[in-house]
C-alpha cells in the first residue's frame, strides 16, 4: 500500500507541479459544487489529467494508496455529486477539452471530457447540425460532468436528454483499466448496454475520457411564444392540451407568480409581474409545421385563458429564453441560500404536483419558486432560505421531504435531471425499495470493489474508506 | 439443496399439471428458437407461469435447486439466445399476456411480457398512437423477448429501437426478488439507468415481468417508394446522399439481385428481378413534410441512377413492405440452412461493407444475400447453405468470421438488433477487448451470482452448472 505521502509525490511525478493542486486556497476551490446546503470537505489535492493514459495511471496509484478519487467537471452539479469527502482526490477533467471529430456523414461528434456543451454547439453550427440536449448551464458545463449526470434541458420535451445521445464512450475503471463501448452505430446491441449504464452513472463506476454523441439536423424554423395566465390551473390545463392535440413542442417551460417577479427584477425581460404563470414555448421544425404547431399551440391557449405572445425575430427570441435560464440566478438572489429540486411526475400529474408545492409550501411557510420542464413533468420547486438560520432550514428539509414523498405517490420520480448525489440518497429506497437498492449495490460493488470513485453518491458507502 | 425431482415436484404443485411440461415431445420443441446452425439441448422441462408471483416463486426454486432458467418469449430469436441447455428449465412468458394499461395522456403503455407486439399497435390503432418498434417478427414475437434482445426493426432509422422506448421495468432477479426501475415520466435519472440495463441483456441479469414503453402519435401522411438501380453502388450512394441533405426517412431498406430474386420467386411483389439493388423507403410526417422530403429522396436517387416508382394507394404499400418483410422468409427457402447475420456499421461505410461482403461470398464460394436496413448501417447478410454438409459449413463459418472483422474493422459493431446469444460470442472480445468483457461479466457475476439465469449467453458461463 502506498503512503498518502508517496501518492502525492507519484502523481506530481506524473502529472507535473502545475496540474497537482495541494495549496489550501485551491483546495476549497474544489471543496463544493453548485449544490446549496451541503457539507463540505477540503479534498487531498486537485489532479488536471490531460490524457486517458494519466487517468488510467492516477487511478492505478489512488488503488494502490487506497484514496477515493472524486471526478469533476465544471462544478455546475446541483445534487452534490461533485463534492468530495476529506482526504479524497478531486480528478478535474476540464484540462482533456478537445473535440476530437465532428463526422458529418454519420452525423456523429467525439469530444473529450472537458469540452463545454456550448463549444460543441458552436462548432456545429456551419454545418447545420445540433447536439440536443442543453442543460441550463449549457455554456459553462462539460460534456464529461453533463454524460455523468445524465444531464437534460429545455429542449427534452422534444429531443430527449443526454442518454438518448450517447452513443459511445471511452472509460476508466477504478483499477486504472482503460475500454470502450459502443461507438458510431446507431444501431447496436452488442452486449449489456454499457454507454447507457455509465452515462448517469455520477463518476461512481468509472471515469469517462471520451465519448460519441449523436448530432441532428437543425430545424429549418422555429417560434417562441410567451403565454400568460390568470390562473396557474389554466396554464397546467394548457400542457396537457397541447400535448393531448399531439404537438410535442421543442420547449415547453412554466414559470409561477414567485419566479416571475425575481426574473423581472433579475433581468427586466418584460415579463408580466401580475400574471400567476407563463409558458414559455418554442416549436421548430419545417416552416409548414411550425405553421401548424403555433396554431395549435395558440388555440389551446386561449381555450384555457391564456394570452399568446409570439417572439418576433431573434432578438425578442434570446429575451423570452434569456429570461427562463435567468430563473435559478434570479431566485438565488432572493434569499442567501437556495434550495433547488427536481423531482419529476408523469405529464397528467403536474397539475397536481403544482397544487401540492402550494400547500407544502404554506404548511412549512418556505417560499417555493416553481418553474421548469412542464411539458416533460419535471418541475424545479426552487425554495429560498438562509442555512445559517437552524430553525428555518428543519421547515426546509421537511418541505423537501414531503416534494419528494408526493412525486413518488403521484407515480414520479426522485431526478429528472440533476441526478441523486449525496442531497437524495436517503429518499432512494422509497423510489427503489430495498431490491432495486440491492441491484445497484451489487453493480457499483462489482466494478469498484475498494469503493474509490466517488464514494458515498447514489448508492452511499460501500466497501473502501472515505 | 432441492433435488431434481422435489423440484419438479415442486413447479407442478405451483402451478398445476397444465403449465408444467415434462413429455419429450413437448420438450423438444422449446429446444431451439430461430437461429440456424446451433447445437439443440433437451431441456429438463417447461413452465408457463401467469404472474409475477409465480415467476419470483420459481426462481426461489430454482435457486435452491441450482437449476439454470431459460426465459422465452416466441422464440423468433436470431442469435440462438432462447436455446436452453440440457437439464435447464426453459421457462415461457407466452401466458403473462395482458396489455395492463394504455395511458393516452401520458403516452405509455404497460404490457405483460407474453403480449405480441402488433397487438399493443392494434389497440394503439384507434388512439393515434403508434409504439414504433417493429421487427421483422412484430406479428409473432412477444414484448419480453423483445425487450430483452432490444429488438430493432424497419423503422429503426427514424424512430430507434426497442430500447429507446423501454421506459420502465418490473423485473424478478435470479434470487426471485422483485424490484421495479424506472416509470412514466419521460425524463429520470434517478440512480443508474436499469431499464437501459435489462433491455438487451438477453435474459442474462433478471425475468422482465412487466414493461412501461413510450407511445408516439402515429404519422399524418407517409409516403412509399421503391428505387430500382443496376448498380450496389448507386444504390449506396442513395442511402448518404438522401441523409446527407437531411433526410431521415421512417424506412431505408436495402435489397440485393439474390434477395430480390428470392422474394420475387416467393411472393411475387413485382419486383425488378434483373435489377443489381432496390430501395425500399418511406418517409412520414405531417403531409407537407412527406411532400418535401419525397420530393428530395426522388431528386437523389435520379442523381444516382435509380428510377423510382411510388405506392399509389395502401394495397400498393401493403405490396411493398410484405416483399420486404418476406426477405428472411423467402431466403430460407433457397436451401435447407439459412445463417442470417446483423453485423453493423457507421451509415458512411456501407458501401464498403457491400463491397466487402461480395469479395467474401467469393471468397469462400457461398451464397450471400444481402437486405436489411440500410439507413442504420444494419445489413443482414444472409448466406443459404445446408448444415449437414461439413465442409459447406466450413466455409460458411469462415466467411461469418471475416465479416464480423470487418464490421469490427469499420467501426462497427457484431450485432445492430440480433443480439449476441450464443451465436457470436466468440467475437465478442473483438468488439469489447478484456477489460470491457470484464465489466460485463463483473455486472452478470453481481447479479446472478450462482450463474442461473439464461447462463452461456452474451458473457459465457459464469459460475453454477449449465
Amino acid at each position: 500500500m502506498l503512503s498518502q505521502e508517496s501518492f502525492i509525490k507519484a502523481l506530481r511525478d506524473l502529472v507535473g507541479q502545475e496540474r497537482l493542486l495541494t495549496a489550501t486556497e485551491d483546495r476549497w476551490c474544489y471543496a463544493f459544487d453548485a449544490c446549496a446546503d451541503q457539507p463540505k470537505y477540503l479534498p487531498l489535492a486537485v489532479v488536471l489529467p490531460r490524457t486517458t493514459a494519466e487517468v488510467a495511471e492516477i487511478m492505478k496509484l489512488a488503488s494502490r494508496a487506497r484514496v477515493p478519487v472524486y471526478p469533476r467537471g465544471a462544478g455546475t452539479n446541483l445534487s452534490g455529486g461533485a463534492i468530495p469527502s476529506e482526504n479524497g482526490l478531486v480528478m478535474s477533467l476540464v484540462e482533456m477539452n478537445k473535440i476530437l471529430e465532428i463526422d458529418i456523414e454519420n452525423l456523429t461528434a467525439t469530444v473529450q471530457p472537458g469540452v463545454i456543451i456550448q463549444d460543441l454547439n458552436d462548432a456545429l453550427l456551419s454545418h447545420g447540425l445540433i447536439y440536443p440536449p442543453d442543460p441550463g448551464s449549457v455554456t459553462t458545463a462539460t460534456f464529461g460532468g453533463s454524460v455523468a449526470e445524465s444531464s437534460g434541458g429545455l429542449r427534452g420535451l422534444k429531443y430527449g436528454v443526454t442518454k438518448d445521445y450517447v452513443m459511445g464512450l471511452e472509460v476508466v475503471l477504478a483499477d486504472g483499466s482503460v475500454f470502450k463501448c459502443g461507438g458510431k452505430t446507431v444501431k447496436n446491441v452488442s452486449g449489456y448496454d454499457l454507454p447507457k449504464l455509465f452515462c448517469g452513472s455520477e463518476g461512481t463506476l468509472g471515469i469517462i475520457t471520451s465519448i460519441t454523441v449523436r448530432l441532428i439536423p437543425s430545424p429549418e424554423a422555429r417560434r417562441s411564444m410567451l403565454a400568460v395566465f390568470d390562473t396557474l390551473d389554466g396554464a397546467a390545463r394548457t400542457i396537457t392540451g397541447i400535448i393531448g392535440n399531439k404537438v410535442i413542442p421543442a420547449t415547453m417551460e412554466i414559470m409561477d407568480n414567485v419566479t416571475i417577479r425575481a426574473v423581472e427584477d433579475y433581468c427586466h425581460a418584460g415579463l408580466p409581474v401580475n400574471a400567476a404563470a407563463v409558458l414559455l414555448l418554442e416549436v421548430d421544425g419545417i416552416p409548414q409545421v411550425v405553421e401548424k404547431e403555433a396554431a395549435i399551440v395558440e388555440q389551446v391557449c386561449r381555450e384555457n385563458g391564456g394570452q399568446l405572445e409570439v417572439a418576433r425575430d431573434d432578438v425578442e427570441r434570446e429575451k423570452l429564453w434569456t429570461a427562463r435560464r435567468s430563473a435559478l440566478p434570479a431566485c438565488a438572489r432572493l434569499r442567501p441560500t437556495t434550495v433547488l429540486e427536481d423531482a419529476t411526475v408523469p405529464r397528467s400529474k403536474i397539475p397536481e404536483m403544482i397544487i401540492a408545492l402550494n400547500e407544502i409550501a404554506q404548511k412549512y411557510k418556505v417560499q417555493i419558486a416553481t418553474y421548469g420542464h412542464a411539458g416533460d413533468g419535471n418541475l424545479h420547486p426552487t425554495i429560498t432560505c438562509d442555512e445559517r438560520d437552524k430553525e428555518e432550514m428543519e421547515r426546509v428539509h421537511q418541505a423537501v421531504d414531503e416534494i419528494f414523498h408526493k412525486a413518488i405517490e403521484l407515480g414520479g420520480t426522485l431526478s429528472g435531471e440533476h441526478g441523486i448525489g449525496v442531497a437524495k440518497q436517503k429518499y432512494m429506497e422509497l423510489e427503489f425499495g430495498r431490491s432495486g437498492m440491492e441491484v445497484m449495490r451489487r453493480i457499483k460493488q462489482a466494478l469498484d470493489p475498494l469503493g474509490l470513485l466517488n464514494p458515498g453518491k447514489i448508492v452511499g458507502e460501500i466497501g473502501g474508506k472515505e
